[in-house]
């Protein structure tokens, strides 16, 4: 695609652009607020999949009366530990962000603390989620579930969400922190719904069709399975996920949160589970030894050319906050139909 | 190896193989008690990498005089939910064994709560751990650093341990829990080191040659590294791994601790961090929801043939409890070369 078919936005616009089709749907306007942030941080960051992009499933989401654009979360200390956000059927930010100071103040109180979203939709990448809770000097760990698009390795049938993990571990002297946010799938739903989008075929390694067996169609890979990451480890990772951020708070799994669906084509609804632990309680007197200690690791592995996570997204929002961003015409006219 | 060939022992004949052992190495009665239950678990679990194998390098690090088999662990309250427990330069065992106790009543007070152990040698597999935490009806979460034997994806040198990860799931009516316990290697250390002992050749993707190409020479492979599973995101786990474990904390990273080793082939001297979830705090009313909810996950996986960690493991423990265990003569005479 040629530059010429793209549009060029400032920030400011794509989070306008963002809250206004929010808005007309029905979200209220501080909610809006808060989910045109996450949008604007994953086009800003070059993750195309969650920038404006996303904001066709969220109508779509929306158009089926599921979510309540309008709901407003509550809080719940459930022990000295554990903060519950229930997002009371919204989605799942609003929460986040009610839920976000509670969490680091338990954090810098206990040591370590728990944020569990409960009854939730869920669109957004969590690397923002984890950012923010590095932001404040702590170390983020999210998961969460989604709807069962994953088998099991050696299995034949969708028992998984894309169930990402994502950790944000904070770096001194305002660098920005070490974070990596992956999708236990071998790859993420939004890559194989772009492909599809573009009738481009996908390795053959990312999925398994409705029959168990390996496909390069993103259509087939849809009505199939994907496939876990890394063999049985990666399987036994997404089974965590299920456990962790589904069952042990008593929200719902990617399989519940699929037949609650029932096919109308929402976003998952289930819950999900934050930690954050404070280094200075960890390491006490060695705060800055752990630091160090730290950028060695990371320097060490860069030192190679190992990829080191997150810095082509973090390239990517230097050129971002210095010139805009571009979005393809083809794109921004189907987001602005959402207007119609 | 023909029957023939093994030594038939009692477990309470390991366990009495394995005291006798570390204690002629100048091993206190109660910390050879503690190292030698988790011989026997491994023994028992048919990990043999784990078993009484590991008495060879248990005596090599006795020998090497850096570990202290007589330390004493003490410990400390960091926070509400951080327990820091302090090996003092002795073996992790006696440490968890004393840290275990006030992670738990940690945990139940508080939602959940973390366990580190400091200044430790560590020669054991995680899952004894962590399903001594689900013993408790807990969620339990572990891993730890190594020796740097293993290099980044993409990069040419060890910058990682094994950073094995632990996590048990504790499940209703008396069965065993959902557990995992694997490396972010490709392969745990060990199993290279039992390939070397036999000069059998390993899988090509298993390690890379002092020279960064891949090989199929286990001693190669044990002069150069071993690789991450799963690519970038195995490598991402593993760089988790050797923050939290290490320096959150403020303890040896892997690299650090190879280097303290220097040539004296002790075990890894680092920290390990445990973690403990209520479910009885997270789910409150839904408690016996959540256990139902976890239930139908696994028995889905299971239901498609796909694999359930442990459950091999969990087949040789009713085998070896009823029938005892066999130990291959050349590695028993070994053990017994231990005690001349």
């Amino acid at each position: 695609m040629s530059i010429a078919e793209d549009v060029s936005l400032s920030l400011d616009e794509v989070d306008a652009l963002a809250r206004r089709v929010l808005i007309a749907h029905g979200v209220s306007e501080n909610n809006a607020r808060s989910l045109a942030s996450v949008i604007v941080q994953g086009q800003r960051d070059e993750c195309h999949s969650h920038g404006v992009y996303r904001l066709i499933s969220c109508v779509r989401t929306l158009r089926t009366g599921r979510v309540d654009g309008r709901a407003v979360p509550t809080l719940r200390k459930l022990a000295g530990s554990v903060i519950e956000a229930d997002a009371h059927g919204g989605y799942s930010l609003p929460a986040l962000e009610l839920g976000l100071p509670a969490l680091v103040e338990a954090a810098r109180q206990q040591g370590l603390a728990a944020l569990t979203i409960r009854h939730c939709y869920h669109f957004s990448a969590l690397w923002p989620e984890v950012e923010a809770i590095a932001a404040h000097g702590l170390v983020g760990i999210a998961m969460c579930p989604s709807h069962a698009w994953v088998a099991p390795a050696g299995g034949t049938r969708p028992v998984f969400g894309t169930n990402p993990i994502a950790f944000a571990w904070p770096r001194p002297d305002g660098q920005l922190p070490y974070v990596f946010d992956f999708a236990t799938s071998a790859i993420a739903r939004g890559d194989i719904e772009l492909h599809a989008r573009q009738d481009k075929p996908i390795p053959d390694d990312w999925a398994i069709d409705e029959h168990g067996q390996p496909t390069t169609d993103p259509h087939a890979a849809m009505r199939g399975a994907m496939r876990t990451f890394g063999g049985h480890k990666g399987s036994a990772l997404a089974t965590m996920v299920e456990l962790m951020a589904g069952s042990l708070m008593g929200d719902l799994t990617s399989a519940e949160s699929l037949d609650y669906d029932g096919g109308a084509g929402a976003s998952p609804y289930h819950g999900e589970l934050l930690l954050a632990f404070d280094p200075a309680v960890f390491a006490g007197d060695g705060l800055a030894a752990g630091h160090a200690s730290g950028e060695r690791v990371l320097r060490e592995i860069a030192a190679q050319g190992a990829r080191l996570p997150s810095q082509r997204r973090f390239a990517a929002r230097v050129r971002s906050e210095a010139n805009g961003v571009r979005v393809p015409r083809a794109l921004y006219d189907d987001i602005l139909k959402l207007l119609d």
